[in-house]
């Protein structure tokens, strides 16, 4: 880091940081800029405007991919440890943000996924000061990792159950009702246990809709069960929080209860 | 106030207050008045009952119109602040419930906006003395009010998904399949990610269907999230209002019940 | 009740009763007469099976309703309270069972409303004893009741936005797209609000299915709301049951918490 | 026991234990074997695969049927007690797992019931020495177990209001709407009252789409029941299992936490 030059440095300050008002102002422009290329790929893919304005999208979307293809090797150049940024969660949108509009010189269409884009408003989080955000954020991350486990759990049960009655409604209702494979009749019963039923495949025999209103109902009822899941993790998270604030004097332990008199670590009174 | 004259505070005792027998009969022919516009609105929108009745609900709804901006201009007359009230809430909805008929003269389908009259009818919950409904009303939104930064990042996320989805389902599936262009494919994803599953829209090829599958579970698994937010919160809710008003003078525990006479820890009178 | 003669208090015993054998044989066999005749009336709906059978199931129909009828004139006379029976719940429900096919007489469709015979079966649960399913229907009923004024503010103000909503598609999409009066697009935004969507009236402009998309949001966050009331009625009514054991012995008043060292209305040690 | 040879010792070691290579690369292969013979059904149920490589995956699946047989015959051979395996659940399960493909030489189409060999996965659960994983399930499982009464009311509840509300829309709408019989219009009540949705069947008059709408809402605000008791459920399993093995030996309170080393009540070490 002492090796930097002042130019680094300042591009540092500028690019990276949010505390100089040019840091800041650089920020909203960076998202003024991302979002007017997302709406510009959005009016592209609508053929009335694409007909009438396509010349002026083309170019202005490739003013933007250049723009932001400066910005990424300034980013690199200015950054202490260019080799960590560019591995880093922030620094693997920032290329992936840029690499559609150069792909569609050999698969046109590839420009649309440009909208991943999108993904770079993260840090209008942190530009805008928004830490509570970050924090609120946090806590649903929080909720979701420590119940993973149970989700994944409840996640296979679903899939297997919709794996079975997907076979046996190819086996009931049959082609002419459209479950023409057993993929699609796996598609179809998910469509129904998630409650979505778009009514693009329906069960047409008695039997079939028997057991369409059995996956209905098993759905419905089943859909508690994440609920559950996440309203406890999000108490707990809560109730961490608030233990988060109680100090044990002797052994600096935190996170007691607040009934607690004694520090169950080392047993000191609080 | 002193310069009001006596017309004035009569008018201000019927038209704003409960108290008097006459301020409570004003408030429910009011009501009356209002839920009638509303209906006749409603069914001059239907073409048998228009072509029949249209010219006496054309005369009806004048009729409301000029009753209900008498009753404006009244409340204007004899209010002490009539600024002050115009700019209010409930100022502000009784003007918008009378401009959509004058605005008819321009623009004849503006007048089907005057169902906004509906809202005035939140007045029911003051007349009818239903003060434990507000008081209900009050509570939903505290609870979402001091979980709106937790909404507010849940529905950011959810609508990143929306669009990143959105836009890949334009390159999957293409104009044959409905997905005519990315706001539109955004359009079915939110359709399928709440689960309202329409169906104007529908994927047809196996990678189409995998991902639409994928949204689904998504949107499936993610409604338990805004279900945990407010749970917890009106959790917090109810027990900050049945517990912090009391404390024991004599132990200063505070968290006792709204029927406790007595200290529930030390027995002291409360 | 002195004046009854034996046949009514051995009939009551049997008809009323559930703890001799013949009446628990009674009340098994009334279930299965009822299920048969909710079949029967069932199945009679179809038109390959009326075509086929319904001359037997006619004079089934007709023997299951003389059959209750006869039941319902014993439970009439061998009640000790006549009148007060025939405007009970269970009262009205048993003469309502057997109305439809007489009024089939004039009304031959009204035979069908025959089904709600099927609300006898509520008998069901004190027949086989099954005590603990009518405790757990208790405290799922006393959770609404004690926040269904909670639930109607918020079905009022879904309603609203409905209403609202509705109004605006009815201006914005117009016949041409199915919303031919605002009654059918109201009846479109309740389809769209609980996220039902079957799709027979869809938004085909993209003004529409912004709209509609916010409505969606709407109704998929919304759902949040019961979830959390019913949750925390739930919960409430657990520690109410929990707490119902704790007596004080100076006052015999219950209901006391579990870290309650006094009684809160008496002070006195519990 | 005594009386197995040292081959029924050995295989039992590696077809049911888990504890040595042989045992644990039994186990991984099974689980290879098991999935490739699922996909090659599902593959074989599309149209397109099935014309082309028809006869391949029949062979194949005629392989792993034979191989399962084998399977099947040597845990029968090795197990010490096989009247127990061939009745236990997943006895059953390894059986149903190759019915289907016998029962195919007389009624070809069942062979698609293979599918159910995906029930075996659950074994991964033990493999992968996964024990955190099957601990969740059990939590699950008994938040269920402990809460079914209660599931078993809410659903006949809606059962009921769903037969009622059926029978009523075939009279309301009758066959030109799609209510053909009674016990299609009690699909369609149960379509709606899940939020399922599909839309083959839709209310096209006034009176109709009132009670369709009430089903709606009624299904949108029960859905809030299911919910509530699995979260309810869900926190006092939560809450058992953190709390009721930790006793202080010095003051005889219980509810410590997992990590605490002295009582937070009165200091005395546990």
């Amino acid at each position: 880091m002492t090796t930097r030059n002042t130019i680094q440095k300042k591009l540092y300050q500028i690019i990276f940081e949010h505390d100089t008002w040019e840091g800041r102002a650089f920020d909203v422009l960076l998202i003024v800029l991302i979002l007017a290329s997302v709406a510009a790929v959005m009016a592209d893919s609508m053929v009335d405007i694409s007909l009438r304005y396509g010349r002026y999208l083309f170019v202005l979307e490739w003013m933007f991919t250049i723009l932001f293809t400066i910005e990424y090797l300034l980013r690199l150049y200015s950054s202490p440890n260019p080799a960590y940024y560019a591995r880093s969660f922030y620094g693997l949108i920032d290329l992936m943000a840029i690499l559609p509009t150069y792909a569609s010189l050999m698969f046109p269409e590839s420009r649309f996924l440009i909208v991943i884009r999108i993904l770079r408003v993260i840090r209008i989080f942190r530009i805008l000061k928004l830490m509570e955000y970050v924090e609120e954020l946090e806590v649903l991350r929080n909720a979701f990792q420590s119940s993973w486990r149970r989700i994944l759990v409840f996640l296979t049960t679903v899939l297997t159950i919709v794996l079975i009655v997907g076979s046996l409604m190819y086996l009931i209702e049959g082609p002419e009702a459209g479950y023409t494979s057993i993929p699609r009749s796996v598609y179809w019963a998910i469509v129904t246990v998630t409650t979505v039923g778009y009514g693009d495949i329906t069960p047409l025999t008695p039997p079939g809709q028997t057991l369409a209103a059995f996956l209905m109902i098993l759905g419905y009822g089943l859909i508690a069960v994440p609920s559950g899941i996440v309203t406890i993790e999000l108490g707990k998270e809560k109730s961490r929080r608030l233990r988060l604030n109680r100090v044990c004097p002797n052994c600096d332990h935190y996170g007691h209860d607040r009934d607690a008199r004694f520090c169950k670590y080392c047993g000191a009174e609080l």
